[in-house]
């Protein structure tokens, strides 16, 4: 009565220009059983490419591995050139939960994803965000801070000894940051008013860094072909901090300034979590289980 | 890319008392593939079992003859009793649209479905709501009324041949009523009172009988162990009459008596579409899609 679990994982690949390497990693994923290539784009002045994959544990595993056959032959991190910053060949590979798997579920997975990939490929690996283990290393930011030209160096200070894999960085393919976090909602709010300040103020107030919620990350823009301006999210862990909080408190930060919400928009997927936890709250549903959906229910009963 | 369409089906077969019969009939189901039982269960006073099960067009149809096969030659009419009006040994089985089929496919399904049954059981069958052939024949209390007992003599009146079979009652299955109509969701909104009156006042300003909402069937009762008062609703159509809408009628009209709502709740099953419908009118979402949803994408995301 289980529904099979179904994990979403994002690599991130410093290849963004060579179409063809990129292609022949992404036909390395689809011929993977028990795993979907959902989506994969490239960006050329990143020199990166960002591969959107979901499945089971097994199949999620086996995509994994398979594109590091694929590429670290094709990718030599001492020619690369990008903006974006970057530490391996394959650079950030994130697990996340969607259905059927807790984050501890997720955790295992990349730890012995991460294992699997150093053994195989002789590939200093480290852990990060829920899988790190040690709160030091949880930011992604931190571990790849110096990228792959100082790697050598950073490895050898302590503290900074892969989780996995040898002690000196691959010489091509630097190391790889594997881990496991909740899903990312791209969330954008529009104002009724042209008033940027407005829209700066508001992504303060709701924002981390800055004193507001513990997992939005915001900025106010300009949207200057339709006279209005936005407030931009990413909303990093949305059982913790949810939309419909963040809604309302833009709403009333809004207010304050005599301005009100145009409309919202979600750039991208959403989980449908995510918005059944909306519709809860403002229909104020008691005792709701998600097996109450009958899509889920369709998906969990069997034989 | 298409995603793999959804019918959900509900048949309604005259025997709640012998339960070798009922689980004869599930099992009949079970055995078909394509298609999945949910749920079924029996009452007794009605001597009457209800049957939910999902699957594409060929798995409903399928499983849907094979109950016809498995349950006319267990349950003879002449010999039936029970509280609950009934027309034939299977009385209804309407089709609801899930996923990826319109209203005009589950009208095509239940006529394909009614001409089958006709022909190989020689029953005649009535269609009924969104499948009605007239408008007279789209309440299923007007085809029913007179019920089996009945039924020989109403055959034979104007306007009461049956769509399919035969122009007489089969001798001990009757006829069957099939048909297609929107998933209904049964939604309760407590208050904050103890006060019946309110809650009757409330379910007749949106009730459809009473000049309310078009798809809304609602009543006020007390629920007397918590010392409050319910407005118990059945919504008939959520695409058209949504949840939100009717929510915030009933808070609006409990504010004129100074009560508020303390708390909604979904019985059974409910459409995913009809949560994320709320969650799109609260948030103001624009432009949303349903596959942004990442499960939604997940079933219809191909190679």
């Amino acid at each position: 009565m289980h529904p099979m679990p179904i994990i979403e994982c994002i690599p991130n690949v410093s290849e963004g220009r060579r179409a063809e390497i990129v292609d022949a990693i992404a036909a390395a994923i689809r011929a993977v059983p028990g795993v979907r290539l959902l989506d994969y784009s490239s960006d050329a002045s990143h020199n990166r490419s960002v591969f959107t994959l979901a499945g089971d544990p097994a199949g999620v595993t086996a995509a994994v591995l398979a594109m590091y056959e694929r590429a670290l032959p094709a990718i030599d991190l001492r020619q690369h050139t990008g903006e974006h910053p970057r530490l391996g060949a394959i650079d950030v590979v994130p697990f996340v939960p969607i259905e059927g798997i807790t984050m501890e579920g997720c955790v295992a997975l990349a730890r012995d994803v991460g294992r699997q990939v150093a053994e195989r490929f002789g590939l200093p690996v480290y852990l990060y965000e829920e899988a790190a283990s040690d709160p030091s290393r949880r930011n992604l930011e931190d571990i790849r801070r110096g990228e792959f030209e100082g790697l050598a160096t950073k490895m050898t200070a302590a503290g900074w000894a892969p989780d996995f894999g040898p002690a000196a960085p691959h010489a091509s393919a630097g190391a790889s940051v594997i881990g496991a976090r909740m899903p990312l909602i791209a969330y954008n709010i529009n104002l009724a008013t042209d008033r940027l300040d407005v829209a700066k103020k508001i992504a303060a107030a709701i924002r981390h860094s800055s004193g507001g919620f513990r997992f939005v990350k915001a900025a106010g823009f300009e949207l200057k072909d339709r006279g209005i301006v936005q407030v931009s999210m990413n909303l990093t862990n949305y059982e913790k901090t949810p939309m419909f909080r963040v809604f309302e408190t833009v709403r009333r930060e809004a207010e304050r300034y005599g301005v009100q919400i145009l409309e919202s928009e979600i750039v991208g997927l959403i989980p449908a979590a995510a918005l059944n936890a909306a519709a809860e709250y403002y229909l104020q549903i008691a005792g709701f289980k998600a097996d109450q959906v009958l899509e889920n229910k369709l998906r969990t009963a069997g034989e």
